[in-house]
This record gives structure tokens, sequence and C-alpha cells, in this order.
């Protein structure tokens, strides 16, 4: 039923929908996800929060709203890594992430890492979203194989995120040209070597 | 006596320093590194060569100087590499690597990479850093260890980017908190793995 009123008036009204996206752009880089209620984005655009709920849904939705990423990581991952578990779930991921990329959104995941990287207040939301939903989502699929997960998924997202500025940002020769199916064979081993090496060292 | 003639009048104009730098900046990014003098940067700076040799030295010093890098990687990297060849190369290389992001330089470093990937001709002044330097430098002094040098730069690149996006930008924890001896002993591997895979499968 929400489903039909939000499409029924989904157009909404563009400048209400743009300063709601404005306060919780801001109140997330400021405060962070988890501190800032949906009463106090309302508050902050003026609005009510059943409003909210009505253009965007949930918190989570909202949150992906604000930082105008096309789609929701976590869902992608926790499909790729329920596809078989621990084993050559790195060469899974890295198909999935370079298939992804090399798609239609990359213009637009582009523009969130370069806004993510440049200032200091979106790369605070960048790493919210990180641990919020990419950790959370690995932990919930792995948490039973896998120890450790936060550190672990922290390793794997220096080598992904590095992936993304050789190949998307830099484009380094030959990375920026090789397939998804040649990244997976290359560096799908080190982030299974990160799902499993020794990190019992590293504390927290 | 070159250097004594620079420092006794090292402080120059600062207009016409900084038009020169301005100058070499756009060059760079429009037409690159290998395919413009410095006899063009005079030009397009409106002032005479030597001027440019007399505040700034040789190309690749002014190169430096134009992008703000507040050190020159290569021979830090020809010194780590030539203190043991290949092996134990990925531990050596990162243990420096993060030394010196960890010390005094760690703002300006960050300002340079921060505007290289933000702005695309920026991302394209980086990208001839490395390939013109670094890879020229691992090629001199591993060429005969290591085949396919390119190839294999180009994804260590990935893991040494990526790192520094989680550490310094995003500031992922654990990753943030760990030491050069922790990062070199866990991503070490992950670059002596780059440094000696096999890689003729992928064609240029």
């Amino acid at each position: 039923m929400a489903r039909t009123k939000r499409a029924g008036r989904r157009s909404g009204n563009p400048d209400t929908k743009a300063e709601i996206l404005a306060a919780a752009r801001r109140l997330f880089a400021e405060e962070g996800f988890e501190s800032i209620s949906m009463r106090r984005i309302a508050s902050e655009a003026g609005v009510d929060p059943s409003l909210i709920h009505h253009y965007f849904g949930s918190k989570d939705d909202l949150f992906l709203a604000a930082i105008e990423l096309p789609l929701d990581p976590a869902p992608e991952v926790a499909t790729v890594l329920k596809a078989g578990g621990v084993e050559g779930a790195g060469g899974r991921l890295m198909h999935a992430f370079v298939s992804i990329w090399d798609g239609p959104h990359q213009d637009k995941l582009l523009a969130v890492v370069r806004t993510s990287l440049s200032k200091p207040a979106m790369s605070f939301v960048l790493r919210q979203l990180f641990e919020h939903r990419i950790v959370k989502t690995v932990q919930d699929v792995l948490g039973e194989e896998v120890d450790r997960v936060p550190v672990r998924a922290s390793f794997i997202a220096s080598q992904v995120f590095g992936l993304v500025v050789a190949r998307y940002i830099l484009k380094l020769e030959p990375l920026a040209s090789l397939s998804a199916d040649q990244l997976a064979e290359t560096i799908g081993p080190t982030i299974d070597r990160y799902l499993t090496m020794p990190v019992d060292q590293f504390e927290r």
C-alpha cells in the first residue's frame, strides 16, 4: 500500500524533497547516520516526519538517496557471499563489483566516490555506509565461517577502493582494460587472503 | 654553483613563480608531461626559459613543484627496492610508504591525493607521475628479476592507493590505527604476490 501511495505521488514537491535531502546530507555528515533520527531530519528541513517516509521510505533509503548512490551495495554483497560461502568469495565479489562498475551506473558511482574522497564530511558519510551496511552484511552472511569481520573488511576495502581509484579514476593500464574475469582471477585471491589470514594480533 | 645561485635568490618574484607553476600545471594537465617542453611552459607563462631553470631546476623538479608534491617518491622507491631485491620487497615498500605518510608531510600528500582524485585533469597528472617516475624506477631496479613491470605496477598501485583511501581519507578502523610494521606484515604479501604472479595472459 505504501508503495502504491508513494508511486502515485512520487514526483511530490521538488523543493521539499531537495530540502529534505540537503538536511539529511548535512546531518549525516556532521553527526553520523546512527545518531540522527528521521524526526531530527524532518525538523531540520522544516517538514513533517511522515513526509520523509512518504517520499523516501526507510532511513536506509533516505541515506542512499542523500549520498546519491544509484544502487544499494548491501544486497549485492549478500547475494554474492551467499552463493558459495568463504570458498572463492574473493573472485565472486571482485567479478560482481567490476560488473556493476562497468555497467550503466558508472558515472553516478564515480561522482559519489569523487565527492566522498575530496570532501572530509562526505568521507565520513562513505565510512558510515561501509561500516553500517557492508560490514554488517558480511557479518550476517559469513559471521559463522569468518572471525573478526570488521578487521578483515577494512583490509578488503583497501584493495577494492584502490581498484576503483586505479581503474576508474586514474585509469592505469593495463588494469583499466582488464575484464571482470581477469580481475576476479588476479585480485580475488587478495580478498580471499584477507578473509582467511590470521588477524588475532590486531587489538581494537 | 647552480645551487648557490638558486639559494641566494630563492625567494624570487612570487608572482612570476606562481605564473610559471600555473602554466605548468595547466599544460601538464591538458597535454601531458612528456609532450610539454620547458620552452612551451615559459612561453605560456610569458617568461624566459632560463628563469624556469633558475627557479625550479629540471623539468622533473618543476613537475613535482607544480603538483605540490612535498617529496619525490622515485628515489624512495629505488632505495627500498635496492635494499634487498624482490625477496620481501612488498613488506619493505609498505613499511617505507606508511612511514612517509605517517610523517610530517601527511597533510600535503593528502591535499595532492584529494585534488588528483576529484579533478580529472589532475588525475591525468598523477597517472603520469606514476607511469613516468614510479614504474620507470621499478623497471630500472627490478627489471632483471621481474618481467612485465608495468602490468605488475598497476596491480600494486591499486593496493597502495587503496590503502591511502581506506587509512588516511576514509579512516576505516582498524586499518587507520595499525602500525607500519603491522601493515608491512599484512599488505606486504599482497604486493609480493603482484610482483611474482603469472601475468603472461594479459595482452597489452
